[in-house]
């Protein structure tokens, strides 16, 4: 557990779920567990993706994938105590009011689950592997697979500043361009960027016949998608005020991230 | 997820959780969808071990098991998935106050936990494998691995009918010796009932030198220590009054069972 989850990484759900957070309130610290178990279900899903039978990748965040270092048993049980360290460290959150965690706990469940959420995405996912799908088809992957935690988590810091849930508003529609944003720059990355700066094998996607933007769209057209979208996330986070700084930070960076 | 959830199965952990429930108030169905919850976990455990990483187990319940009927990147995502709705379906809850469900939600995540519930079970079972290990790790094994889920399923329910966490009292020897009981049980019947009966395959803790109550002292000796633990639970259970029946009735089907 401590392996994969300190192995780096971006550290981005966190980041979000406390940029949002900070867009409404000062006080960002009282978020820190929330937003810290975004980062433990990203992590479990990691080392269960590298498992052998599924993407079968050796290497993550620039070292050995967890099933490597400690077998696949060990890995499997790793991931899925990551999981439920996740749902305690939400549980047992003193910060905000029992009824508002009970919903962030729910937030969080949903977006990491069956129905629309991650584990949706990775079953689309498999089934799509070697199948010409459409950019609708893609796109519903790409929204369930990494960008429902996303939303997940810059909805969350929201809703925990006090936002209403069915009153997203601007930072509503962040949340959607942002999470659909990265899993783009991410297909591109596979294709272009060296595999020491991604610290994970590139070019697997495409080996394994993935369904990404740059098979389906090219290079140059997922790029400009990219552009697109988080023009429309900047300008929803200077709507949000002087506050939303981290979020247009962000989105900068994403843009132009190259790992 | 279907598939393994609706496979049958004796559904212990939410009968347990109902019939603590049930020593205390007679609004039983209030407790249903957290009940449930401990079915969840269970079953996304046995999914989970019966993959060829871990116990490879080709069946369960009677049927194939499920990465057999569905491969192995299915098997490991329907896991998750169950772990994941396990939680949801806890946050979901409103029959209790929002308190009181957060606090049942960690007392089954810690129960499923790697600290000391049944992950740490496992990990301390996979480093048991083919070591000789004194009564005392062996009992603290099976304490984890499947007294903490039964142990927790027990205490949830009289948690929820509004029994302190720290005077369980009777309720929570019952708990402890039922918890204890039941995989002693477990490993006779690994080294004693016909596969038919068992709906998995027997003498596999043998095949793969598992530590067992048989493996140290003996079928004859580890039935004595059931019937001891059986009658303390039933002591207790009488201490609780009438209302403690189906406790009872727990133990004596614990005893007696055959598969």
């Amino acid at each position: 557990m401590r392996y994969s989850v300190f192995a780096g990484g971006k550290r981005l759900r966190p980041a979000l779920c406390i940029a949002s957070y900070r867009a409404f309130r000062d006080d960002w610290q009282r978020v820190l567990s929330v937003a810290a178990s975004f980062e433990l279900i990203h992590t479990y899903s990691l080392i269960h993706d590298d498992l052998p039978s599924m993407d079968n990748d050796d290497f993550r965040r620039g070292i050995p994938s967890c099933h490597l270092k400690f077998g696949e048993a060990v890995a499997i049980l790793a991931g899925d105590a990551l999981l439920t360290l996740a749902f305690e460290s939400v549980s047992r959150c003193l910060e905000f009011p029992p009824e508002r965690i009970l919903r962030a706990s729910v937030i969080l469940a949903t977006a990491a689950g069956a129905s629309d959420g991650m584990i949706a995405g990775q079953i689309l996912d498999l089934e799509a592997e070697g199948v010409s799908i459409s950019s609708n088809d893609l796109e519903a992957i790409h929204r369930s697979k990494t960008g429902a935690m996303l939303e997940a988590s810059i909805k969350t810091g929201a809703y925990l500043a006090g936002v209403g849930e069915d009153e997203m508003g601007p930072i509503g529609v962040y949340g959607r361009n942002i999470g659909l944003a990265f899993q783009i720059v991410d297909d591109i990355l596979d294709e272009t960027a060296p595999g020491d700066a991604l610290g994970k094998t590139p070019g697997k996607d495409r080996a394994q016949r993935k369904a990404t933007y740059p098979a389906l769209h090219g290079i140059d057209a997922s790029r400009r998608i990219v552009g697109r979208l988080t023009a429309e996330a900047r300008d929803s986070a200077r709507e949000l005020g002087s506050r939303a700084g981290l979020l247009s930070g962000i989105a900068d960076y994403l843009e132009s991230r190259s790992n």
